[in-house]
């Protein structure tokens, strides 16, 4: 069983690795080796018993791609991306690399003959939905991304479902919830607040809370996301129906349910770090966000993400706080 | 008011054209020149008092796109495709000139400069959506294209709607009915049937019906194609808010209904050159096809289609019997 993580240098690319390291086999194979590929180097822990690889390179290039194919991995994890803030900003980078890129990995499988047809596992996202929404978005919801990163997101689904429709592919798609609690320095995404409340807070710092405690979103942790993954390669695709394309569950909570959450978990202390900042731009941009899903499909698969806002701070804690 | 049809040989095409050149303007201004472009040379009425241009070629080839968006067409229709049957068998054709071909012309729009936003009207399919449906389609419901055509009109959309949010083109994409009745001679297409039960017998002809009278399907003439193509070329795209593509109106009606009609406008002696013969393909085919939608957003938009199938059969008769 060899693996190939594509974003591996990415941070729910090395929460798989991580995943994938602890758990030994992945489809009852024994994994035999781990391949890690991004755009830089990817870092992983050293004396494991599972050879690793690294490659690095930009998968705009099909020469990359065939490159990485050539030795025929069982299993492909799919995370390679330009992060919507840049692919809204660069045009044609985050087209080059998000669906071309995507188009490029599944020619280079395609060309490796009818024989080789490897399960691969896409990370999309719930940005291949755009406001208006229903309350809870259903799986049978359409796709009117508002970004070109949305956009990208949903070309690639539409490719891999294709391509595993021809039977070239064995391809799974799921569309991950906003990562919380993302670990790590604050970054400027405009989704950073919604983990920044909570890390910040935990590491005894102050924390920008840029729109109001009424602001509803969905979430799922770190964790969850990389058990999402292995569930993903480890699924039944045939039990999908040619619909490959999955909304991952998560838990949809309000700003004050996750700041209730943290008085909760880590007392009175840790909520007043919290600074309310009110900015506009911020709170446009997170007004045309999704709110709350109906993952009764995935759920059915056997996809699991957390209950309550509590469990995501304590999974926070328990893998990333001090570490 | 400068018009390109790419496409322009094919049926709807050359109905298009008809129209347009009746009609003398589109969006209030006088028509002064039409491109017709295709892979083979478009056929035009002589003697017009508009300027026909035909250039021909093959637009997977994006030197080609480039020539023909370089004299900068106010409006361009854009039908040009290889037909579903056909990209289904030649996937690498179908993928470049159905998506990597729509996806070329609107680079080599975007690449003439920001002074130049034309007007394009995309026509896509109902093979976007791909069974199980509900009982009736609406306007939110997912595409899950079961062939690679209906895969590669959803990235088209995709692509088109992305372009025009970042204001590059000013594009709406359209997703036409099975066009009823098709004229000229029989052809393979597993939806032929439809139009070859009116068609042949009102030409005194006998028809083949493969698939039971049950069967409920989803039809617009080739005038309502034009009128909608018009119409969307017409149409103001801020009220669509960034939601650029529709499902057009149609009739919805079963296969007895469109004998009935038969019988009714053209007499019993056309429904008994009707010949039922059960071909258990073509049949597998059309029940996974979609039956009924509900289209208030385009009729709410203006779009309008036929009301009951004897109008469908007139609509022939005026048009295209003994042409």
């Amino acid at each position: 069983m060899k693996i190939l993580i594509m974003g591996g240098a990415g941070m729910v690319g090395q929460k798989l690795l991580k995943q994938i390291l602890k758990k030994q086999d992945l489809r009852s194979q024994k994994i035999t080796e781990i391949i890690l590929f991004d755009i830089i180097e990817a870092p992983y822990p050293e004396n494991t018993n599972i050879p690793i690889i690294t490659k690095f390179g930009d998968i705009s290039d099909s020469n990359v791609s065939n490159e990485i194919i050539a030795s025929k991995p069982d299993v492909i994890f799919h995370l390679a991306a330009i992060v919507s803030g840049q692919a809204e900003q660069e045009f044609d980078l985050g087209w080059n690399i998000n669906a071309k890129g995507s188009w490029g990995l599944f020619e280079a499988i395609r060309s490796q003959g009818d024989d080789y047809c490897p399960r691969v596992v896409f990370t999309s996202s719930i940005a291949v939905f755009g406001a208006p929404f229903p309350e809870k978005i259903t799986d049978d919801f359409f796709t009117t991304p508002l970004t070109s990163y949305g956009a990208q997101k949903a070309i690639s689904e539409l490719l891999l479902a294709d391509y595993s429709r021809k039977g070239m592919i064995d391809g799974i798609s799921i569309r991950l919830p906003t990562i919380c609690v993302r670990p790590g320095k604050p970054n400027l995404a405009a989704s950073g607040f919604f983990s920044g409340i909570i890390r910040e807070p935990l590491n005894g710092k102050e924390a920008i809370l840029p729109v109001g405690t009424d602001v509803r979103h969905w979430h799922a942790t770190p964790r969850s996301a990389a058990g999402f993954l292995i569930h993903a390669a480890e699924l039944d695709t045939k039990k999908l129906n040619n619909r490959i394309t999955l909304n991952m569950p998560g838990l949809s909570a309000t700003v004050q349910e996750q700041i209730d959450a943290l008085g909760r978990v880590a007392g009175n202390d840790a909520v007043k770090l919290i600074k309310h900042q009110p900015d506009p731009v911020i709170q446009k941009i997170v007004s045309g966000w999704a709110r709350d899903f109906d993952t009764q499909r995935s759920i059915d698969l056997g996809f699991k993400a957390e209950n309550n806002f509590d469990e995501i701070i304590k999974i926070y804690i328990e893998d990333d706080l001090n570490k």
